[in-house]
């Protein structure tokens, strides 16, 4: 017979697969997330995956669509997949709107896609979390997402983050004051979005190219101070009402003052922004932000004529990951298995089995080793899934009703009655 | 100006959205299904939705390749979706086995794709939830899946359910008694597991075409009696220690006896399958099966050499939220959100913040009303969200250090001290 034909099991690059540890630690920190996002009365969302082309298309320009994953099929429909978590959200509020609570708060986990060059830290298949209060312009939605954002850091473990703060009409005044006309302004703003990786020098040439003739005075104006009011005082001949109100709602919202820089320079290159605009990064290191967003005026406005004015940010929660990561933040805790009951075989199976039921429905998560195994090869089992305990009742023990404990952290065991197992197991967990 | 062209925020048939309501109901059911697992000791893992089609592909025949969503990237990457997550899970275990603990035990809930013309309960994209044990060939798998798939379906409110079981190699040895030449088997096995859709007389006409002479003998043996016991005593002529040892270790794991049904016609279609195999249907429902799967010997030969024994169901979870929708069981109870605290504008702004904040520290889910609009419209807002207490704090109240609260369901209201709040609320719930 020909030798059967192998396919090496091989993943496509740029595209990534979690064993039962990673998904543990990434559930774990989704987890903390959603119980932030609920906490403060955001509510989960699902949008297909699959979409047609029209619908995702369009909306970031060549670069975008070149980078978006989009083919016909066999029934000859253009099908594309999410680039990112916006455009789905923006075309699901537009078609639910009238069913909704107005405003809506929603928030949305859920793998995107990018025909990318895979390399470090970029992707082809990724997870973003997108979080979104939509159909107010009351401020206090911009103040409570820049609070459930300063939650969500502390809750998973990197409350060192510092949230900067712009807003794109103080921008926009500024920019207006530099006499830069009205349809430079985006690309003007695009460069200066890139003032953290390219440098003040880079960006300021590129600004006298566009033909900013003060360039040099414009960047100056936009450093931020040492602190906000410093900051603050820079702008004094410009309306800060807005900034003003956002920082003294931040303040009622008790986000921690050291958390909130306003940074003039902030300028987030998306067009669809207009207000307050945000970004988090972690305090002293230099590297793409961890979330990031801000005001828009009408995200919906390519799939509807009705205004839906809100504000929004995405948490990068691969970088999250890697953050946590890099700090040493995703300890290997305990299994979710908490007992394996060990197994000498026929003779003593039912009662063995017997004991993993009493546990199981005692809601302790248990499982029964399948193979009568060397008990040597058991214990490797319960070690490499960080079961805690281990419980053995051979037919001595099951003779004299008892059961034998080992506590694996220490390699301790001891006798108790097999009818306290859950009583004792219980107690453990309290100690 | 040109008016904007909007676009239609539709979505492709054959895919679904889901609001906070819908989303909340899933999520409820598919976290009663992982209590389950993680209690059983099984653990989740993740694989891509982006995959070399080589790995996807070839694996259920023409009919399966034809619905596979498959397509050329920018690259000249033949790419496909999962058709299922059989052959994920077979290709991340032929990866990653030296490093896993086995016996296997894993799960994985996750959209799956197939380019089908939707119709009813036929759509393109849905939910699957596969749950492996891999790297054993003691029968203890085989009870043990039983048991957690009774146990999920009591969990999630369907105890009404019959775990229908049969033998392959029980089958095999019918069908070598009925001179089914070995090559025919296969065939013979999809007709036989045409039973239930087509009914006894066609299938036994279809046998009769494939050349079985005996077909109408053989349908008759194959059909359950009243009891598994009466129906074992049909089959004295052949090897039933296996499905002995099976139902005797189902006893030993507490299934409950009305829960099995020993139905020798059960074949499943699939020609990986080589043992026990199962499948749960509700009682006195036709219909198709609510989860499926059985014993295979080599899951993996596609991706390795390595011989990876196992079983495994796959529960349609679309499936069961249809019939718990269908018997009423997905009720709405009350929204994420516990708390509302009404908007009475700038002047209470403060001191209502400031109640929020000391709702949400102590893990009160809570959310102020983010516009001063009129009571009415937020009452109206807090009724949609199903949200179940109202705060209400004017000015009169913060000046006298009170609160009212306002029970939506029966719309009384009392004043209590603020700062009793936190308190009130959580002693609520215990009442």
């Amino acid at each position: 017979m020909a030798k059967k034909q192998i396919i090496v099991p091989q993943i496509l690059k740029g595209t990534r697969e979690f064993g039962p540890e990673e998904m543990q630690k990434r559930s774990s920190v989704m987890q903390k997330m959603i119980e932030v996002f609920a906490r403060f009365g955001y509510a989960a969302i699902e949008t297909p995956i699959l979409n047609p082309a029209e619908t995702i298309l369009g909306k970031y320009g060549e670069e975008g669509d070149r980078l978006t994953y989009a083919w016909e099929d066999n029934g000859g429909r253009r099908i594309a997949l999410p680039y990112d978590l916006t455009v789905p959200v923006a075309r699901f509020v537009a078609a639910n709107w009238r069913t909704l609570s107005l405003p809506f708060k929603q928030y949305m986990i859920q793998r995107v896609w990018r025909a990318e060059k895979p390399q470090k830290g970029r992707l082809r298949e990724f997870y973003q979390c997108e979080l979104n209060v939509i159909g107010t312009r009351s401020l206090m939605a911009d103040a409570e997402i820049a609070k459930v954002a300063a939650e969500v850091f502390c809750a998973v473990g990197l409350p060192d983050v510092v949230i900067r703060v712009n807003s794109r009409r103080l921008l926009d005044a500024v920019l207006d004051k530099f006499s830069v006309p009205q349809e430079k302004k985006i690309e003007v703003i695009r460069n200066i979005d890139k003032l953290d990786k390219a440098g003040r020098e880079k960006v300021t040439e590129a600004l006298r190219q566009e033909g900013i003739k003060n360039s040099e005075e414009l960047m100056t104006l936009l450093e931020p101070a040492e602190s906000n009011e410093e900051t603050m005082k820079k702008f004094l001949a410009f309306d800060l009402s807005e900034l003003n109100e956002f920082f003294s709602l931040c303040r009622e919202y008790a986000i921690p003052e050291e958390m909130l820089q306003f940074d003039p320079s902030l300028a987030r290159g998306l067009d669809y922004y207009t207000g307050i605009v945000y970004e988090v990064v972690e305090k002293g290191k230099e590297g793409g932000a961890l979330c990031a967003g801000g005001r828009f005026d009408d995200l919906c406005s390519m799939f509807s004529e009705q205004p839906f004015p809100g504000v929004g940010v995405a948490f990068g929660f691969e970088r999250m990951m890697l953050s946590l990561e890099e700090r040493g933040l995703l300890n290997n805790s305990a299994g979710s298995t908490r007992v394996m009951v060990a197994n000498f075989g026929k003779e003593t199976e039912a009662g063995c089995i017997g004991m993993l039921n009493e546990l199981t429905q005692n809601g302790i998560s248990a499982e029964m080793y399948l193979e009568a195994s060397k008990l040597e090869k058991q214990m490797k089992y319960a070690d490499k899934k960080r079961i805690p305990f281990v419980v053995m009742c051979g037919s001595d023990e099951l003779a004299k009703g008892e059961v034998k404990i080992k506590i694996m952290a220490t390699r301790k065991q001891k006798s108790i009655p097999q009818n306290q197992l859950v009583s004792y197991l219980n107690g453990y967990s309290s100690r």
